[in-house]
């Protein structure tokens, strides 16, 4: 066998090792059992798609996809969110269920990035799709479902940020017609959180006093329920209005959830990915300078698959919030070790196997030299055996079977 | 957005439905459950790894690598099994631990496929690697916890065949000496179970009697411990010897496992990664045509890693079992649904959310018009509305709070 040249992983890509694992598990099971209580169901999908079918449909940059040719020449792409695989398995596989569905999901997804960036090609992500319900229940529902994970996952302190792509497309329709150059580039703006740039695009752009104002009083919608109210006395445009009037519903069904203590309006924020249509939101944790979550309706999106229905949902980036979560002490299990010698062996290997049965964790380990048993140092609840740690060291020799 | 012009899902991938992903994420969590109380931590890796690192020192032919270039071309590879990247993390983040190591993992991995096959080409592994440690007790050990895998998966009726590669490497040695094409040729045969065609290879090979009598009797070499002894009369090249002597060591262990009831000893398997050096293993169940489990021996991967260390370990083929599994009845819990009109919101969410917390599954739904309540009909335990079913239908509106 030829010897391997590099000892290394790709760049952006990451081992878990065992004390990592055992936090991204349980963060997984907390945050799907939650989504099971409100009757999420599981779905698994292909990591590989065909680059014209999901691949296309998924919000991220074509340079940001992973691309490989199968064997007959067609390209691939390793999926880049959960989102466009479930809009494809809604529209083939479950086209004759009773709408709404509501599916959950955590797996990985890949983004090819550029080598320098420090960022990760390969993360894991929890979310939901609710698919065929429009309403602004629904839209409440996944904030109040996205609030319940988060907590789940053992975050305590964040904020959820709503927002709704037809406030800032409705403004821009009526400020600058028939310049979409400008509409983009104010709303990269804003995607950037690029505040003083903004500014200084909306002085540049020749527009009205009136309009540069209400522009620039765009960046002062932000906050609690009143701005919703606010947002109304800025614009007089149809869909401005309506996407408020869509807020204001959200919010009163949050309300009753009693999370509006956790959210904030930000009609600022219009969301990364293409193919939002209507409410966004991003959630942010304490410390932290990235969402740990974000989501939004997508109401077109299935369109493209033949099967068109109204669709929200959202994806807690799982692997991020890992560097924020403790697990508590009582839940780091040390495994028994049960040591023995030649004479010995069927009678500790019958007493591995019962413990075992009884929930414990037991290794065993024959005894090469007696001498090997002088090596076990007690130290409150921890024995320390040949430099590991155990919850205990029970051996069974010759001598005395059983005997510590 | 250009619409997505194939529906499909490339071949030889899948999708997961709920009622299918429950019964992976029940066997998943019971396995792994299994391993954990034997003292195997689990790991992650990435999905994509260095064709120079993993993708050569992967038992995998190339032909069924997935590789792809990055945008350095770079050529990468999906991984197409575990063992080559718990390799690579042994020998650098692990390198400086107290060995033996037990890890644990399950996992997605990758095989090219021709496309006619009905193969898949992306399947799940659930499986173990005991590393630093080269004694029979440890191959034992990986033996055992493979049985009680399978049982802790839910099969009951399947076979454990446990082989040495030395045994046959050994014969052949001897009566094949200069002749490594012959020797390949009938491994060949051994390892499609072509038993009549090695038969034929061997009476074309001109050998002497006594030569050609030893390797055929070798195809009676499958059965109990009887085998052992059978086998040492057979041969006396002492690689062959040495690797029986080991064998009946294995056998002695498992006996203290109480487990020999599920397997038996079959020489002529050798396994079919290149890089198993001592003790393979296959386990077959009831009905099924290919092994759901195997594992064996790999004392030489880790000196290309450049840390040189005994090891053995074993993968079971978890999606492959699962057309064996049916879950039992009441691990499958129907929701409960909460439907309201717009009087009683806030009521009925509380209830909800109440219930999610007492660890009942519930979905809330706004009534659009009273009619909807006349689709509710109860069946002993399930009720349908609107075509599903729930465990209960709760209404909360104007007329009365909580009514059915």
């Amino acid at each position: 066998m030829p010897k391997p040249k590099v000892f290394e992983k790709p760049i952006g890509f990451r081992d878990y090792l065992p004390d990592v694992v055992k936090k991204l598990r349980a963060i997984e099971h907390r945050v799907l059992g939650c989504m099971e209580s409100w009757g999420y169901e599981q779905i698994m999908t292909p990591t590989m798609e065909f680059y014209d079918t999901v691949g296309v449909a998924s919000a991220t940059s074509d340079a940001k996809l992973f691309k490989l040719l199968n064997n007959r020449g067609t390209t691939m792409v390793l999926r880049s969110d959960m989102t466009a695989p479930i809009a494809r398995v809604v529209s083939s596989l479950l086209k004759d269920q009773a709408m709404p569905l509501r599916l959950s999901y955590h797996a990985n997804v890949f983004r090819s990035i550029e080598e320098e960036a420090g960022r990760e090609a390969e993360f894991y992500q929890t979310g939901v799709e609710l698919v065929g319900d429009g309403s602004a229940e629904a839209d409440a529902e996944v904030i109040a479902l996205a609030i319940a994970s988060l907590k789940a996952a053992g975050i305590e302190r964040f904020k959820i940020a709503i927002g709704h792509v037809g406030f800032l497309n409705g403004l821009l329709e009526d400020a600058l017609q028939g310049r979409p150059e400008d509409q983009a580039a104010l709303k990269e703006m804003l995607l950037s959180r690029n505040y003083v740039g903004y500014k200084d695009l909306l002085n540049k752009l020749n527009l009205s006093s009136e309009i540069s104002k209400e522009l620039a009083d765009l960046l002062r919608l932000r906050g609690g329920e009143e701005t919703c109210e606010r947002a109304l006395r800025v614009s007089s445009n149809e869909t401005a209005r309506a996407a408020i009037e869509h807020l204001c519903q959200v919010w009163a069904v949050l309300k009753a959830y009693n999370v509006t203590e956790h959210v904030l309006i930000d009609l600022t924020m219009i969301g990364d990915f293409s193919y939002y249509t209507g409410m966004t939101f991003e959630g942010y944790a304490a410390d932290l300078g990235f969402p740990v979550v974000s989501g939004g309706r997508y109401d077109t999106l299935l369109d493209g698959f033949g099967h068109p229905a109204p669709a929200t949902g959202f994806a807690i980036k799982t692997t991020r919030i890992l560097e924020l979560l403790d697990l508590e002490q009582n839940e780091e299990v040390l495994p028994t070790i049960i040591v023995y010698d030649e004479y010995s062996r069927s009678e500790a290997i019958q007493r591995a196997q019962a413990m075992r049965q009884a929930g414990q964790a037991v290794i065993t380990s024959k005894l090469s030299g007696a001498q090997e048993l002088s090596s076990i140092v007690k130290d409150g609840r921890t024995t320390s055996y040949e430099g590991r740690l155990y919850a205990d060291v029970i051996a069974f020799t010759e001598k005395g079977a059983g005997a510590k």
